[in-house]
């Protein structure tokens, strides 16, 4: 059967996927979860139509929310991820021997549970001992929380369904409260080409409480339109800042200490967002 | 009417644009042409059923493989140009005031008429009194000159159709005796994630005649995978050498003095192919 998937990332633009196999497809309390076999990219995890990770370029999201920002704190210990249900940031967070745990906020167990089961080699760390799992929700999570995390990643879907929450006002505030003296939080924004919007609300938002806020890029042949960015607030510590002395060699296929400078260097058409 | 176009980038994946109309379309001596309105990027030339340029995203290729060379030859007079028929590389070298006089050879003569006609903005550097055009066959044209540009540029499309004899190893030695003593080339060597073996070539066979061989890349989302390169070599100057201030204010959207750097800095799994 000749069989391909498609997702419109815009209305008018999308990328379309060879599918070896559909390996099962459910509509959970949150979202429609489908996964699938690509030829191009290994298993893949849909959620609702969306790409959120294949086995083959996993490895440049997850690198990257993780290590820019667990690279440019100097003793990061506890770490908050919220989403992240295939498990591939918390295992680059594990990465780290300063920390000692990793609290992780998912609100829907059946991404765990199949990510597990198709996706492996992302969700191996799941079995560690400084890794905990919470089902829930990441906001509430966030809200409850004061002066307890060295770092909060949000590696969360785009802001519809569950994650509608997220990337609000209130969201930040929250984010800075939970945060330690000299937290680091990291969201992912999408991409400038097509949500220069989304972009320039996270910067903003993230300017009225963080005294150094950051927009740094990589590139996700999966991800609209192959450029991603994410958006950094820290208390303290500037990643742009950091020795490259300071960058010890970690297991990595994307990041290196060069990389984690020039990803902060934006094209112009990015900059002008700002 | 709802009119996707499809471009398979590899055999099993692609994207997908919605298109508004088909303005042209025509099997020229050398290659299907098409032109499409499409919704998200604007009106497209296709070559052979692949993307080579769009109204919204043009600036970036045309920005860098014009650029970062002319920015590194310290005074560059004399360029010639390989393919680039849309015009868009020749706009971008006329913006060097210190250039008396652009070279272009195109083989298709198709391409720069219907690049006129629909895409005015780009092929708006035709009129100027620097620029000449040739039709004819770039790897000849290369052949038969002899210590004469300061800037070769490759704006070919890929190696298959009327490219076929571009990213040869002869091609690389017409080049070297094409340019002056100080001269520098740039060819466009697709990306990473789909034609590794091709960058690790080009790579290969550039080292064999310049001293100074260097890969750059930038984020293109019509373009496979998104993440596109282009292979540099230089009897001289290196690109990673000059200095942010000899950079001068350039009229761009992508290109920075700071990109012109961070552009040389490869995610780990791209330095892996050097």
């Amino acid at each position: 059967m000749n069989l391909w998937f498609t997702e419109k990332q815009t209305k008018a633009f999308g990328i379309t996927a060879k599918v070896k196999n559909v390996l099962h497809t459910e509509t959970t309390p949150f979202q429609q979860l489908d996964m699938i076999e690509t030829e191009e990219f290994g298993n893949m995890l849909l959620l609702d139509g969306m790409v959120m990770t294949s086995e083959r370029d996993e490895f440049v999201y997850h690198e990257m929310i993780a290590h820019v920002p667990l690279f440019t704190h100097p003793h990061p210990k506890k770490v908050l991820v919220v989403g992240g249900g295939d498990g591939g940031t918390v295992k680059q967070v594990l990465k780290h021997p300063s920390v000692e745990k990793v609290v992780q906020v998912e609100i829907d167990a059946k991404v765990v549970e199949y990510s597990k089961m198709f996706l492996p080699e992302i969700a191996s760390a799941y079995d560690d001992d400084r890794a905990e799992l919470i089902i829930g929700d990441g906001f509430m999570h966030i809200l409850n929380s004061e002066n307890e995390y060295d770092i909060i990643l949000i590696d969360s879907t785009e802001p519809v369904g569950p994650a509608a929450n997220l990337f609000t006002k209130g969201f930040y505030a929250g984010i800075f409260k939970a945060l330690k003296e000299d937290g680091i939080f990291v969201a992912q924004t999408d991409n400038p080409w097509f949500k220069a919007d989304l972009i320039r609300n996270a910067i903003k938002d993230t300017r009225e409480y963080f005294s150094v806020t950051r927009l740094y890029t990589c590139n996700i042949p999966t991800y609209p339109s192959g450029m991603w960015t994410f958006t950094l607030g820290s208390k303290r510590h500037d990643p742009i800042a950091v020795s490259k002395d300071t960058i010890t060699d970690v297991d990595s296929s994307y990041y290196t200490a060069d990389i984690h400078h020039a990803s902060f260097v934006l094209p112009k058409f990015v900059q002008d967002l700002l």
